[in-house]
């Protein structure tokens, strides 16, 4: 890809994707009242330097503390008119190995990182073997017993289709309802990792990690399919499994209507085996 | 894998895999006078809790600084008569998330780590895209040029074979020959990353790196398979390219003789990505 130099109009809304590593950061939402590094805070601190004046961003998805954003959206306006190269150049001399701007691109008015989003893909990506990887510490959860990938499907079949995840929301959770649509969730293995697929229009607070520690109570032949379908349709948080790690989780990708036209977001990365 | 709780011989010569991330570690091999942390020392320090005496490791590859020893393997002779269960997880219990043993395996007095090895395997990790990776920083080595790899396996290809590799070994490498046979080099690609993947008797030192340097080099089109091939006849290290990072290296498997029943080492991990 190569970066245009032509300057911008001020003014110009402009999407950018944005990739971090979650354990370097307190989550990506700002919070200006803790002594704490956030990505918005990080990325919006890069962009002030490059405008001379405040940045402010909106992001497609806000993710807790130790979850990759590995295809985050933000949108920003310009304040001052720059070129879609001195921004995302700009941007990454004044970022740790951390964070990176990948691309900016131009939009229009109409664009909102957060609700022109169509969905969003996470994967979460787990080390099955007797110990744990210290290469890949942070980058994968790992878990120790074997994992039935029949029955794990079976449970996240259940969860397909527009419902009531109040069952998967953190107490926290500050949405004002309870029901997103899940379009896909599967669950593969690759080698001696195991990979959670899932896709839905939007997700509740902590709602991923929480599938994802009840899948693996199934997987692991604690709980069975049908107790997973009784937890979704209880709608009662207490009867699911506890909310898996963070290290795993990835925000891969969102998507947005193609007239928008933005750049694409590679595949991944997940961290998988390829033979020898 | 279960881990034996039967308690081994006072003497008895044990393997083990050892898996590190190289940012962690100031190299494999122990450096007493140097207030640096290696992983040699490191596992040393683990193993002597265990025993309650000191403990000596050889290892089959010396990997320097950043260097990710994945598939290592180690042997040492059991001062006390534990059980194979009782030296994975107790030297687990004292080891860092940088650095683990994945298994022990009592083998005859016959196996050395490293005069045992038949061949290594290192497998050496690019990310080739236009601007760094946050979430694979230190995992992987980035090169933001477009690579040609038809050229690069044109140039792999020269290396097959018993050869004197002068052309790619570091000044300070004190091995006293410098003919080394390799067995298999290819370069191949998986999405946004390339991947090269070498295997020989053995090593010089930074001869992995001097090697994916000099490929880098003819992959962007800066030199051509000739030159390379010309290097490579010089014997001479000031003719080959800049000895690329270890970010992205890699030591995967080292293979012994069958009789000496090792477990087995996994394929990677290597980060490639995965369609969603």
């Amino acid at each position: 890809m190569k970066f245009s130099d032509q300057s911008l109009p001020v003014g110009q809304r402009i999407a950018a994707r944005v990739e971090y590593a979650g354990a370097h950061f307190h989550g990506w939402q700002a919070q200006p009242h803790l002594a704490v590094e956030t990505a918005q805070e990080t990325l919006e601190s890069a962009l002030a330097r490059v405008a001379g004046v405040p940045v402010s961003t909106t992001c497609a998805g806000r993710t807790d503390t130790g979850v990759h954003g590995f295809g985050q959206i933000v949108h920003f306006d310009d304040p001052v008119g720059r070129s879609a190269k001195a921004w995302v150049l700009g941007c990454n001399r004044h970022l740790s190995d951390a964070i990176r701007v990948h691309w900016v691109a131009p939009v229009n008015e109409q664009f909102h990182a957060r609700y022109s989003a169509l969905s969003r893909q996470y994967r979460y990506v787990i080390l099955n073997t007797p110990v744990r990887s210290a290469a890949l510490a942070g980058s994968v959860t790992w878990y120790r017993h074997p994992l039935d990938l029949a029955a794990m499907n079976g449970a996240a079949t259940t969860l397909l289709g527009e419902q009531d995840f109040s069952a998967f929301r953190a107490a926290a959770c500050q949405a004002s309802s309870a029901h997103r649509c899940i379009q896909h969730c599967s669950v593969v293995r690759e080698g001696d990792f195991v990979i959670i697929d899932i896709e839905a229009n939007a997700f509740l607070y902590h709602m991923v990690r929480n599938i994802a520690g009840s899948l693996l109570n199934v997987g692991s032949g604690r709980q069975s399919v049908s107790w997973f379908e009784s937890v979704l349709a209880s709608g009662d948080r207490t009867q699911a499994a506890e909310t898996a790690p963070p290290d795993g989780l990835y925000l891969v990708r969102v998507n947005y209507p193609p007239e928008f036209e933005l750049p694409s977001v590679p595949d991944g990365p997940t961290i998988v085996t390829r033979a020898l």
